[in-house]
């Protein structure tokens, strides 16, 4: 995990495309070069202004897609000094492949509920994650 | 393809888990007993009372969630005379797994757009999929 730096989360920009009643949105497929394998999706929804975090794992590679409203996503590798910030959603529709040993916590950004989907290198496993209450790592959020 | 039957669409609870600051919903894991593979996830928004179909798979095998939104889908057997209605999303929670081989049709019901996650077993290949336009099934949507 220490030879993990916050310049290893890739950002992958992704289709949305056009369709009569509703666009497709793309999210990840098995034939992409950052596919580490499929151990589970779900969806964590977040309200305006609510902050989650921090987490860190030990194994699982996330992906993350914001398919509604808005996210910002803060990463921070121990040791460090510095915070990486990626705000993602619908008006920025890309996927952040996070691999494991970087703590993060993410705020809604959106005028309403977001929705993060990870689709997960592994199944949830409690083992393999940490958590830190959200005043153990000193990043100044801001108030929304 | 002839053997499948509208029986053998799955319907699987899955679990919402109240989190402060927004809920988790689960979708899919490696580990369930209707998982076939991961080859593509994406998303289809539907606008209220939009229709889309019908589309039938050759080789895709579809487990489709709806986290945002209600969703109606209809499903058909070509030869038959009956239609199976499965109406999902956040009013009732549920993971459908669909085999290949069954027409289906899909409205939003919701008063604002909904969504579907298709976590599919094999990534979008325009050589397994067959299109019909929507009156060519004689089903009966409703306006909404």
């Amino acid at each position: 995990m220490g030879s993990v730096t916050l310049s290893d989360i890739g950002v992958t920009p992704l289709q949305r495309i056009a369709v009569i009643g509703g666009d497709v949105l793309h999210a990840l497929k098995s034939t992409d070069s950052d596919f580490h394998g499929f151990g589970e999706a779900y969806f964590s929804t977040i309200a305006t202004g609510a902050i989650k975090g921090w987490k860190r794992h030990g194994r699982m590679t996330m992906n993350l897609i914001v398919p509604v409203g808005m996210v910002k996503f803060v990463f921070y590798q121990e040791g460090g000094s510095l915070f990486r910030e990626e705000t993602i959603g619908i008006e920025r529709y890309v996927r952040l492949t996070v691999p494991a040993g970087i703590w993060f916590g993410f705020q809604g950004i959106a005028g309403g509920e977001s929705m993060v989907l990870n689709i997960a290198s592994i199944p949830h496993d409690p083992d393999e994650v940490e958590r830190l209450p959200i005043t153990a790592i000193a990043y100044q959020w801001n108030n929304i």
